[in-house]
């Protein structure tokens, strides 16, 4: 076996064996297949493809090549959460809680963001003294104690996608479905959930533009789970525009507080509530009306907010912060952005949005960059609303002393019509 | 500009521009553009294609990347001459003193051969003494004094060629039709000639396993040549067997110094001449059949034998071996290998030929290889002979004791059928 006749199998089409992908993936941790080898066969991937069966060969030679978590000696259902990545997307931060105070275990691995997507460590992180890297002992007890812990990945946890996937962000060889769907499964595989729900962004804020490959990439993961028996609920939900109404770190921490307080109604909570109601649903085996029932009254009791503390307070944080979120520090200017235009919002574009909240430094452009947790978007105009000329269409939280490049990007991700056009946030779910 | 979004580019099938292309290739030769980047590039090349234009530039870009030869300080018309490469293919060094013989200059740039096609540099390299490298200055009064030189290239042709030739090598990027025609192009545009002859080999001894990408190619080449105000003559030649008797580099050579002495009569000694017809016909711009009676009389005359021994002279080499052929050594054994069927010959695989003469030690594997000059295969019965079982097939000259293997292995290259088929030697010229 050699990898240059790998890689012209994969070029002419053909169907690589298990043998063959362990051997290039396993050969490229350990040094004897070299990186413009790996890359030259990631390209022959995307562009040729991989069926179901490579696409499980992969994300089991990629599942092996680390630790894979066991969490079978602490009592009760495990629910593992992962979103493929969107602009204002803080649902593990409001969903984890919920779920954990009707009494489902929830062990999170969480990333960082890179380019226009947030990740949840880094929205975690703008909490004072909040701790993603507690170690497996403190993370086991506080699943053991209040049943649920967010942590950042181990080391070795699928190190082979660690490899992989920053060898792909620097090819041009990211948007590949079954690249993708073995990246995201072999983490999850590992994580030691007996379920995973998954949320699959589509649009213009996401990875997948449209939803026939949104929906492949769905059902592949399915599949995938089955091969482990692990329950995977994926979610296909809009990402043209953004989620919720907070964009940047800070601002999403305080959304998802007052979200937990039962003081928001947006696309953001409809959302939350709904994979919260389909956890409960699949881990306790009740029917909708009575997870709905659940969920709510997780909400209205205040037991969702008092988790959220709990996880604050378990993982060093100061929570000062959640009890009063007056306290958290947010940029120095604040501009409110007017429209030149009147009628219903057509488009938000989230991608443009994400980008200006990264140009802001709410995100990295580089994995080193750093962060300034304080600065963001706050929405007050969302699609489907009716705006007059003049009116605020958001606001831009900054530290920096001309805007006017910002203010004029802000503008440039609104469109309007004259007639509202319907909303679909939720638009499939496979599992 | 970034190498990730011209990647991508490339990915999502979009036209490259030259100032991309430049920014990609200059990249890599300076290091700004990783391998890893390069070698993704050139999958999705391989895969997603390149139209003329595009062709275009990467040959100039790879052109422009090195010295461009300039010969017009030398009297007369210049020739030069490439094959993609093919097994038994000693062309050139017949080729060569004809046409020098009848006073048309003949600069040849010559590459050494890899895996089973051999190469011309160490066909010459078998004669005791010949020097490839003999410098600028001596090939160029070579060139003015006899008419002709051959040298290995030098360090600074076509750099860009080189760095990429070798990452095409080991990253299954090698089969592309615009990566092979601006390959081939930059090189021979670089190499100072006016009319360039190429004979685009066809089958499975060759780069183009079928008529149809060999035309292509062919139809690419003579575009590119006529960006820059040269002639190209593109002859499609059968490579699906083996070409003339001999394959091994000293059984090449002698085949080659008996053609010009007018004792060979076979497929290699007609493309010989057709070739040599082909190119005075260009360059003294004559007919047909002035053509060919300049060509028989420079054979008939002894005036082309007597130009290799010219060359051989000029180039270090010892003429003994030419005067009299039995003074090259060849291997220790010589295996006649017999026939185990009776019909007419209806194949005679040139891959299967050309890996087994170099197993026996006649090629490279690997670049830093070295060759043994003595062995290889003389085929006494080629495609369309007819064959009883027990006669003798083909000789192997062979210094390895146990030489079962390589006997079954030339068996395997013959196939057999009841009837006679028509061979065609030459497929198609375009110019």
């Amino acid at each position: 076996m050699n990898p240059i006749d790998i890689i012209i199998k994969k070029k002419n089409k053909e169907k690589l064996t298990y043998d063959e992908i362990a051997y290039m993936v396993n050969g490229y941790i350990d040094g004897s297949v070299a990186n413009y080898q790996m890359s030259s066969l990631l390209m022959a991937i995307c562009l040729n493809g991989m069926d179901f069966d490579e696409t499980y060969y992969l994300t089991d030679v990629m599942l092996k090549s680390g630790d894979v978590l066991d969490f079978s000696d602490i009592e009760g259902i495990k629910v593992d959460k992962h979103s493929t990545g969107g602009v204002g997307d803080k649902v593990t931060i409001a969903l984890a809680p919920i779920v954990a105070s009707i009494g489902i275990k929830f062990p999170k691995m969480s990333g960082r963001g890179l380019g226009h997507t947030g990740g949840t460590i880094d929205k975690l992180e703008s909490i004072k003294g909040f701790n993603c890297y507690i170690g497996e002992e403190r993370f086991r007890d506080n699943l053991r104690n209040i049943g649920v812990a967010i942590g950042g990945q181990t080391k070795n946890l699928v190190p082979a996608d660690k490899l992989l996937y920053a060898l792909r962000d620097v090819t041009g060889t990211v948007e590949s479905i079954p690249l993708i769907a073995s990246s995201i499964m072999s983490k999850k595989l590992a994580s030691g959930a007996d379920i995973i729900s998954i949320d699959v962004k589509v649009g213009s804020g996401a990875f997948m533009k449209n939803i026939d490959d949104a929906r492949l990439l769905a059902k592949t993961m399915v599949e995938l789970g089955k091969k482990y028996n692990k329950k995977v609920i994926t979610t296909l939900t809009d990402m043209s525009t953004p989620l919720g109404n907070n964009i940047g770190n800070s601002l999403e921490i305080i959304e998802a507080v007052k979200t937990l307080k039962g003081e928001v109604d947006n696309d953001f909570s409809q959302l939350v509530f709904y994979f919260a109601k389909n956890i409960v649903k699949s881990a306790l085996k009740v029917d909708d009306d009575k997870a709905v029932e659940l969920v709510k009254e997780s909400i209205e009791s205040g037991k969702a907010y008092n988790k959220l503390l709990d996880i604050v307070k378990y993982q060093d944080g100061d929570i000062s912060y959640i009890n009063d979120i007056n306290n958290i520090p947010l940029a120095k200017n604040i501009i409110e952005v007017k429209s030149e235009k009147s009628g219903y919002v057509d488009n938000l574009d989230a991608y443009k949005l994400g980008h200006l909240a990264c140009s802001l430094g709410a995100g990295r452009i580089k994995l080193e960059d750093s962060i300034d947790y304080s600065v963001g978007i706050v929405l007050v105009k969302k699609r489907g609303d009716y705006v007059k000329n003049g009116d605020t269409l958001l606001k831009l939280y900054s530290n920096c002393d001309d805007n006017s490049i910002y203010v004029k990007e802000a503008i440039d991700a609104y469109s309007f019509s004259d007639n509202k056009k319907d909303n679909k946030l939720i638009l499939d779910v496979i599992y």
